[in-house]
């Protein structure tokens, strides 16, 4: 899709991203930042010196692609507000790291008003806020659609080519498989890093080497917006944290019992994925 | 201190690193490498062609500093071998990321016989060989030297210079320490990447980000090796694996609760830690 006027609504890393990886690829588009308090307006003009920005809702008004990257939980009350100024031909997707969920609480909200498809952009940083975005955030970023059944062919077409023309790898699948492989993969991952951190505590820190950076930059990541989520997808990263607990036991053992034989070929199973994992 | 002959025992990645970082910091020194295959002498010399390079003990004849890069099952042996060509001058270290079995091992067969010193540089990658070797792996990374009761002042001191000279940071506490740290900061994130990648599977494999990217980078490492390390470091290990395990289980018991506010605080904890981790 060519969008006219892209209405972006709250710019922090994400939303900030988007504004300024559509300002490059979509020069024609008008793009207009929605943001909740008036004292931001300052640091957002900064960013995006061309962008129209404001905190009235109405200013979504005309868009033919809404993109809300408020917090999950904030979604259904930002919808009633901008509800009057939307056109059934609008498309409206979010960024949240939870999709089964908030397909619940939108997709209502929105039938009949607008075209709505979830979106999911997995690219990140464990900075946050408009300083930290970035025109390059989505490059070979995977970014998942979760249309339902209810979903038309041409959303799903015109979400695609919007997140490809920000240079992203686009996937689909349902949300409830989305909510499943994310907790794998993303949820489960940023619980073990900040666990990681835990155990090692602070003494031995004076060594950390590549190795624990890499391992647990995640856990540097902000703290409320996680717990949101991970609550949010609390059934599926229970599970995720279930099947760790079953791999941890199966390792701890084979050293318990100083299996070297079986502890090599643990590690090897693991390395063997890890270096087929193909470059972003 | 200035060698003027250093013989390295094994070009892997972090002997063939030595090897490299020390021809540009010690220029008018000779290098010597000795390999235990002589048909890696090709490789050897293709990355160190100013070196010296065989496959006899004897090289390592006239050296004030010689390197033990080989795996720490192999160090007795090799000791064995160059024990006529040091002398009590020589001051000998090793590289191994575990020291109170190395210490044990290696320290009563040089008594007498050359200087010891126990050394680790915590640098590495999930690449193996000469041919991942680099002058700069050593540019900021910790070493940490583990002197004994019988280690004196010089040979730390001379230890220190050395490793100063290849750019690293150099800290120096006893073994049982080191492998109590080293458990926490190396060991332990090593178990829990191999495990986040068996948990994680191949089927969200297409989603990965750069979190799971980060998390799980060092599972790729060599796994024989690493299982070498993890077991001569069973008890350190098992002790930090117990550590995470009581972590771990706050964290999924707040998950499980929907305890919000136990869960933000838990992570903010965590990214309290990994945020003020001042940079390498």
């Amino acid at each position: 899709m060519s969008p006219v006027r892209i209405a972006i609504l709250a710019p922090g890393l994400i939303g900030g991203s988007v504004a300024l990886a559509a300002t490059r690829t979509h020069p024609k588009a008008k793009i207009a930042i929605w943001t909740r308090h008036s004292q931001s307006v300052p640091a957002v003009r900064q960013h995006l010196p061309n962008a129209e920005i404001g905190t009235d809702p109405s200013l979504v008004r005309g868009s033919d692609l809404v993109i809300l990257a408020a917090p999950p939980s904030a979604l259904p009350t930002l919808i009633q507000s901008i509800l009057p100024h939307l056109s059934p031909h609008t498309l409206v997707t979010d960024v949240s790291s939870i999709k089964l969920s908030v397909e619940s609480s939108v997709a209502p909200l929105l039938q009949g008003q607008a075209r709505w498809i979830g979106s999911h952009p997995m690219a990140g940083s464990e900075e946050s806020g408009i300083q930290a975005a970035r025109h390059d955030l989505f490059q070979k970023a995977p970014v998942i659609l979760t249309p339902s059944s209810s979903t038309s062919a041409d959303t799903l077409q015109d979400a695609t080519s919007f997140w490809k023309s920000l240079g992203a790898r686009v996937l689909s699948m349902s949300p409830a498989q989305h909510d499943s492989y994310v907790a794998l993969i993303s949820h489960l991952p940023h619980c073990i890093a900040s666990t990681l951190v835990l155990a090692a505590g602070t003494s031995p820190l004076p060594l950390a080497g590549s190795g624990y950076r890499d391992t647990t930059r995640v856990a540097g990541g902000p703290s409320a917006l996680w717990a949101e989520i991970l609550l949010s997808n609390r059934t599926e990263i229970l599970a995720s944290l279930q099947t760790f607990h079953t791999s941890l036991t199966q390792l701890t053992s084979a050293i318990e019992k100083s299996d070297s034989a079986g502890l090599t070929h643990i590690l090897e199973k693991a390395a063997h994925i890890r270096r087929n994992l193909p470059a972003p």
